[in-house]
């Protein structure tokens, strides 16, 4: 029968981490592979300060590199430059006069006196138009990206329900006030075999594989009754085979318009035994109904 | 069997508002959680007016932190400021030239007169253009935002067809001329037990879950018959449970790429009861189909 | 039994025009509702030439009020504008200081020279730098709309297979050079029944509902035997009844990373019958199939 | 029974290329059709050298047209041109005030000194900022097309599992550190008959058409059983039958928020008889699963 493998590997030399960390990112190193010459995609996906710092320093570079030139043509070509005249005061006046070409302030009162300076302050005009273009573009494509939060509650419970079937059972909700729909859940089980290091994955059906909307939170449970791999497994089994509880959500931001993916884990030793989730939405003197996300990880023992 | 709640909640201590809105919000209020730290999300959501009042505020602070900076420097620096020179003065003369350095205006009759105001005015430059390309940003990010409106009539009514069945009917209409194709709908009732306060759903199957186009209105139809939730309940049983039907379209705008979700809900108040709806489109002399979208509404008695 | 009609009405007074038109829209007029206040999508949507009309009018009225509000200052405040005064020549020097500070251009031979000028200025440009980014947002919304072309055969067919099975048959290709991908049909038939006028409306079952790719052309055939609603039918019977074969295209457009929907129609007078459609495409010299979308309508008796 | 024919053709006059090349595009050159009028559509596609040059002589040539303007009008309208006066002279003059004026640099030195020359620079600065808004939105399309890169490798195997079944296996990768979810593939083979040119479709399905997540590898099989339309051919046989196979994958990247499709297939010299693949990853010391992507081609003999 075909693994069920969801794509995080089956046959490791040791045991490996938990694969899929609390963010949604995955534990894997990536080695080789031709290169990827992707710009773009780096200066999206870098921190805002890296990248405000990649933005400045690559203004002082072309402009230093324009400064440069503007020496090289000789400074008498820029009617208005301050005197005195040594290296240093050149390359600053140079450079203030290119940055003042580039951002298009042109104060004029340096200004390219000759045909030659025209030429390399139209050229120096053009580049910085278009540099500011591509710098437009890449701060909507930083905006642009997907920006749902999906909260997790911090632990898993295993749970008993009223009728004395038992159950595992964590809980979700949005962490922002956009409105997320269609949301949908797929949960796997992640064994280690201590001996051979052979990792082996069996599907958690859900009593419900999504919900309509999720204005307040949602509880996702699994049935730990005979038909669940689970079933009979006592908290050291589950340690003892590295178990690992993998969630993807996927569902759709009706703000944004856009699709939402979350994944997140539960390792043995984020799972709660014998507690129940504490309600975490009620209603107010007005009759409005009002979720506390502070509460979403509240559980207490049964 | 798992609850049908669509994921606006089943126990709470009193009986609570209506679900959804009209606009298709939900009477949900949220506390707690992390702290968002989400300006994009502020500032796309926000109204048109306080969006330009931000963006105004924003302005005036970031010019007049510059022109401070110009007057720590020393005006002298700035050579062509107006006179005479008091405090004020000096403070809206540098206010003047970094809003003209801000803006890439850069008129010239100031300008910077020594390295320092070279500098600073350099820096402003950069941080000026910077500042434009988010706001292009941002207001493209506002305008993007999916913009379809979905009218639902504003009541639903219980009817009787031709052969005698009852049925539970509204009607939708696209409000503009951007082609709405492939929607679906899914309806469901809420009813909230008078003394337990407990919340229950059920599903309202229609006799069509879709339609390929909406270029005109679609009525939905539910089945009143003996398989439905709402069979034999009166309009006093209707109120007596809190009933509230609930809404959710799904279709494509064809026009702007985008998907399109709508919720709307009815309550009991709003159910007209042994009424029908009123044709809403016909077809005019030349042939052209024609639709009404101010009757849309229009119902009569059966 | 649950009625076909895809959205486009059954209940007419008179006999309609055909409901689709070639080039995808519906043939429907839309009066009422409320007001829609969509500027963004009018300006989307608007032709080019008209849409470059607009700016042009909007950027001379709002220089026009800036210009009186700088003659309104008095001119006296804008050193350096041109000599004589006279007001029409004060208006033009003033509508031209007014552009230089709204596209920032800034030249500097006429200033700002008072307090009153430094603000209204530092407002226009202000002004000017938002309504540029607007632009540019338009700018960029109108390129994105979704821009695949799929060509419809001009006729359809009625044809029979070499097995002596009559067909209906229609085919379509990718105008462009992007890849469409996933390429699904949905046909119709659509009746008019010539005593009430009222319109009916059946599916027609296609023999391959979908395509993976879309790099030649596909024909779309339906098979005319007695499952058809069209079965047994003549063309005057076609004819009679008002007869519009409507087609629904769905696919994906990789190039551009859009969903795409396409529809079109044919009615009576656009089937050809007992024709076939000429293969339209081959393999050249070098073992490179190629395609001639100019052969695309190419019929054939049988 | 309905043709499998993906979309790439059934009857050709002679043997073709094969259909679908590594990089995902088609062997299909395309003729005729009315013409497409889409300078979007080319922008965005063409590579980046080829952009940067017509952008550069749409500069030029506008700028030129321009200075040509101001020419005509006359040079004296715009004082602070250079002198001496020649045709040459006062042409490059005339092409350094309208860049000035286009980028809206403006410094000054030479400015509009009466009211033609004022309406002139007026023009060439609204032109200037909508070619501008232009640009940028040019580059952002450009920027976001989509961009997920999925490695193939370089050759399929024909391989047997320690069962004994002999199965046809490929692998795949994902070049990038953007995450990708939800990938499922299909798999067609494409014979051509060596005496009919003729050629035919047959799907040959997989132990799993879909993986969860790609941080890794992923290898596709297709059992070579009696049930497959490979079953017992030869190397040979492959080589008589031009047998091509073609590979679709789609998956969702979960860092842009964007639809993935690739598209490869591997002729009959491409699959490598008896090897298998080596695996391609394993742990590190600190138990983070690692990913070789150079290792993704490399197999071994049986």
């Amino acid at each position: 029968m075909a693994s069920l493998d969801p794509g995080i590997g089956e046959k490791f030399s040791q045991r490996t981490q938990r694969a899929i960390n609390h963010d949604g990112t995955f534990n894997v190193r990536r080695r080789g592979g031709p290169p990827t010459h992707d710009p773009y995609q780096r200066l999206i996906l870098m921190p805002w300060g890296r990248f405000f710092g990649e933005v400045s320093v690559l203004f002082l570079l072309l402009n230093g590199a324009f400064a440069l030139a503007y020496m090289a043509l000789g400074l008498e070509n820029l009617p208005g430059v301050a005197a005195p005249h040594g290296w240093w005061q050149d390359f600053l006046s140079a450079l203030f006069f290119s940055v003042q070409t580039f951002t298009s302030v042109g104060y004029g009162h340096v200004y390219p006196g000759s045909n030659g300076a025209g030429a390399l302050s139209s050229l120096e005009a053009l580049v910085g138009v278009l540099t500011f273009a591509l710098a437009t573009g890449l701060l909507y494509g930083r905006f642009s990206r997907p920006t749902a939060r999906i909260l997790f509650s911090r632990v898993a419970v295993v749970s008993r329900r009223p009728d004395g079937t038992p159950s595992l059972q964590f809980r979700v909700a949005n962490r922002r006030a956009n409105i997320l729909i269609e949301l949908s859940a797929q949960v796997l089980v992640k064994f280690t075999d201590a001996a051979t290091k052979n990792v082996s994955y069996a599907a958690l059906p859900l009593e419900r594989e999504s919900v309509s909307f999720l204005p307040l939170t949602w509880t996702l449970v699994h049935d730990l009754g005979p038909g669940s791999p689970l079933h009979g497994l006592s908290a050291a089994d589950y340690a003892a085979r590295d178990t690992e509880i993998i969630v993807t959500l996927k569902g759709y931001d009706d703000t944004f318009a856009q699709n939402v993916y979350s994944r997140n884990s539960y390792v043995a030793s984020e799972i709660a035994w014998y507690h129940r989730f504490r309600q975490a939405y009620n209603v107010g003197e007005d009759g409005i109904a009002e979720v506390d996300l502070d509460a979403l990880d509240a559980t207490e023992p049964l």
